[in-house]
């Protein structure tokens, strides 16, 4: 049987363009002697729909377009991903469904039984897991449709308590298909492929695997959807971050190796194993090339989708001559083009002539816009507007950020008069500790770096000037500052970044507690402070904005905690 | 048996504060005679300690203040809400608990098997479901222990495919004890009673149901605490808004009432049951007075709670002689005093005399600091830094959002200077609509009636006015009017409030369709408009501060839309 694997960039909620892309390319697979079209997951509206599930309306239309595509489905199968009705009065309201399409009806209907609940996902939220288990036949061969989730439950910490493959071989399938909604980060490339084999392995079957590609707010898919051989052997792998599309022929997917069962189950059991405890491997780790090669394409996807469909196409930000803006002006500017990135330089008394300089060059390197605006006079202004509060107090944090939200207001203010949209440049270390300023440096429609310790945005920066010096050398490597006052270090109030970075992440990341990160060989007093600083200030990141999500643990929608709470602060 | 209910204000991850409240109240109770204390779910480390629970160091933390509650169980049954370990290798690693401890010892555990995982709810994120069950002995007597939405899978459309009392009355239990933690809206009380009481009259056993009760960031545990009989008379309501405590003989809780079978099965088909649909009734509906009381009472808490949690005392808060900051200025001055609330008067050119007249009036009712500070010349000084921008273009959204930010970036400085928290005062109408102003009038710390339709302001508003003139009547009568340009009116850029409120109710509240509301007898262009102007604005509210929630689907971490989508929009 051929079967043509489509991975597509869909827009939540857009039904009439989701089902213009699959339709045309059916249309296309068909030319090409498909018999079988597979989509990714929830393909008919986009993955995460999120709360639009809870709307009647929303579900019609689901089952409109559903049914709109049926008609293309008259010579070839197609097997899309929808939200279908659970007809029990029991349970949730919907399922997570991949439908086969054929002859112009529904042949078959695979629900998805283990539901992701942790970290971004919400699935429970909306969907009762499947309970009984059926092959769908099609053309002679018995079909183990799964969706996303459905193969991850191997290892030795099983989320779930069943296993809808086990259950799948029970009717001795033929094949499996997977179509998954499954995002990147910079692990999960790795961990995947992993997986997809194992099941192989364990069942020996093909195995063929159809992921969605683009950006939805923080959540970036990859793509990299996998044709797998029974033998365990990977016949293709396609593109990350782009589309694409692949022809496969199952009958030359029958393995002939004799797979041992020990080799699987020593594979298995080094699943999900935790990566090292050994603090002087994480720098190595976090910055390593491969992942920062993968982060800056998910990152310029992230922006251009981002852009694209909320239908915008310029972008403004705040250039202060650090590291921070120069990493995302350059990422704005390839995937958004040079002309369509304006940076302001927006410098005080406090701002160094190296600073303005920097910024100048760097623009002069990218060749887009930008306009320098003094705040000296409105900072001033506040200052004396306030003067009948503030006479007789010090200089401190409420000065500092005058400044921070002068700038603010500037960025949104011409955001504001031409439709540009702000582009946040705060990293993960200052939205970790909380050294930023709430609707000051912190404002924005869109995080680029917010998933980014400060050692990582080095590392992407010295990979974006690889091949030649776009970011000036000089913002490489002076001392990292905000310069809200004289002769500020970010080190006067932070630990130096990379041994923040390493106790961030073991927090973070990994979720580790003060008595174990210190038995690492961290400070006490280091650990107790920081983790304090994380914990106080999670009502500056709960008014954040969204977050390109690249690690396994991003601020925003996957990290859910208390504001009111006294725990570690 | 006599058992003790503690209905008490917890503070999440704060163990020792928690430990000290519960140890303080076993003794209590000890001396009163009491058999058995029962508090409320998970209330050893509070309710939702959301991802805290996924730190084992949490974990360990919940362990040990078990423990040492326990060493005060030598003569008395206490019964706990805590997070226990799943000792299954499958499923997730924790079952929401209540542990019942006795001479010193854990006696039995009951885990909770219907997790909501709706609005504000995550709890399949962390726990895994029961999957059996077992009445706990206790003195003689078989109690069937059960926890929060366990009691809540009656009716027609139940959530969950088991009924974890249903498993429970196979061992022919004695008494029925639930420990919740189950939020105020203000349908949610009657509800719950009706719940409870359904539950008695089906099982025909006694209830005590502990609630908590106090303020966590959004959510609002609001107490009433219940003890019914077992022929469905309810014996005792414990305080709603604060801490209470009963003491009950469970002998006399036997009921003699026979319950016809007909009557059950009517008065359960009548649960859930969608509220009104006859737009004509809503505007009565948001507004009544029984509501009002309870959303004003938990209003009150809320603010009182997020400070006192918090480690603040003080607020700020923009007071532009408007109904809006009138309202959360009287709720403030009343959850923290007077002198502790200061209003911030900030004219412009397009602020009327009787707006800074009506702000001024209602400090001295209530007796509050306030400092007036024009902006006059800081909007001039924006204007002129943007000029080499802006020149040649016309007043615009711009130009109104520079004034709104530099109210907003006042407020912030005074705010860090002092160590107040800004409270913000935007409405649930301007929220759902996008009429407010990112970092301006939207920057804050809390919202207090973030979950209040305009309408329902108002309705507040002359509440807390029934016993003398607090908001200055002038405040009740003027058109609402943002005052960022000349003669600028609300109902220039929204509909009328009444009939806005009405199609936001019946879309945010409801989740009904364009084409449900149309039906209703709205107009489609009007439907149309509001409908594309929620959605639009998703990324506004994603930047939102914490609301206080009243209503059944508040803005925040109850409604979860996707920002970069294109439904009805």
């Amino acid at each position: 049987m051929k079967v043509y694997v489509a991975q597509q960039n869909y827009h939540i909620g857009n039904f009439s363009l989701n089902q213009e892309k699959m339709i045309n390319e059916v249309k296309l697979a068909k030319q090409l002697g498909a018999e079988l079209v597979i989509f990714s997951e929830l393909s008919v509206c986009g993955y995460p729909p999120r709360d639009f599930l809870e709307f009647e309306d929303f579900i019609l239309q689901a089952e409109a377009t559903v049914a709109e595509i049926a008609k293309h489905s008259e010579e070839i199968g197609i097997l899309v991903g929808a939200p279908t009705r659970n007809p029990q009065k029991e349970g949730k309201d919907l399922f997570n469904s991949a439908i086969l399409l054929f002859e112009g009806k529904i042949q078959g209907v695979a629900h998805k039984t283990l539901l992701p609940n942790y970290d971004v996902f919400d699935e429970y939220r909306y969907f009762e897991p499947a309970y009984f288990w059926n092959v769908i036949p099609f053309k002679g061969k018995k079909i183990a449709v799964t969706i996303c989730e459905d193969i991850w439950n191997l290892g030795d910490n099983p989320l779930y308590r069943v296993c809808p493959m086990d259950e799948l071989m029970k009717q001795s399938p033929d094949l499996m298909i997977n179509i998954s909604a499954s995002p990147f980060d910079y692990d999960h490339d790795e961990d995947r492929k992993e997986v997809i084999r194992l099941n192989v392995m364990k069942y020996r079957l093909p195995m063929i695997y159809c992921n969605a590609v683009g950006a939805h707010t923080e959540i970036v898919f990859d793509g990299g959807s996998l044709v797998y051989a029974a033998d365990g052997e990977l016949k293709h792998e396609l593109n990350y971050f782009s589309e694409d599309t692949y022809l496969t022929e199952t009958d030359q997917l029958i393995g002939s190796v004799e797979i041992s069962r020990q080799t699987i189950s020593k594979i298995s059991a080094d699943m999900r194993v935790a990566k090292t405890t050994d603090p002087a491997k994480i720098t190595g780790y976090l910055t390593n090339e491969n992942n920062i090669a993968q982060i800056k394409a998910a990152l310029v996807l992230g922006i251009r989708d981002y852009f694209l469909k909320l239908g915008f196409k310029k972008a403004i930000l705040g250039s202060s001559g650090g590291i921070d803006s120069a990493v995302v002006l350059t990422l704005a500017v390839e995937a958004l083009g040079a002309e369509n990135v304006t940076s302001i330089l927006m410098p005080s008394a406090h701002s160094s002539a190296h600073s303005v300089d920097d910024a100048v060059q760097l623009s002069k390197n990218l060749g887009n816009p930008y306009h320098t605006i003094g705040i000296g006079n409105l900072y001033d202004g506040f200052l004396a507007a306030l003067d009948p509060l503030f006479s007789g107090t010090n200089f401190g944090v409420a000065e500092e950020n005058i400044q921070s939200r002068t700038r603010g207001n500037l960025l949104m203010a011409i955001a504001n008069k031409f439709s540009y949209v702000l582009l946040n440049t705060s990293n993960k270390s200052e939205l970790a500790t909380g050294y930023g300023t709430l609707y000051g440096d912190m404002a924005g429609g869109l995080s680029v770096i917010g998933d980014l310790y400060k050692t990582q945005v080095y590392a992407l920066a010295h990979y974006l000037n690889k091949d030649k010096e776009i970011i000036p050398g000089n913002i490489l490597t002076k001392a990292p500052s905000a310069e809200l006052r004289p002769n500020q270090k970010d080190s006067d109030s932070l630990p130096e970044y990379d041994l923040l970075d390493q106790v961030l992440y073991f927090y973070i990341e990994r979720r580790k507690g003060p008595s174990e990160i210190i038995s690492m060989g961290f400070d006490e007093a280091l650990i107790k402070k920081t983790l304090r600083l994380v914990n106080l200030n999670e009502y500056k990141r709960n008014q954040f904005c969204p977050i390109i999500r690249v690690s396994t643990k991003a601020f925003g929608v996957g990290r859910r905690l208390p504001i009111v709470a006294k725990y570690l602060s």
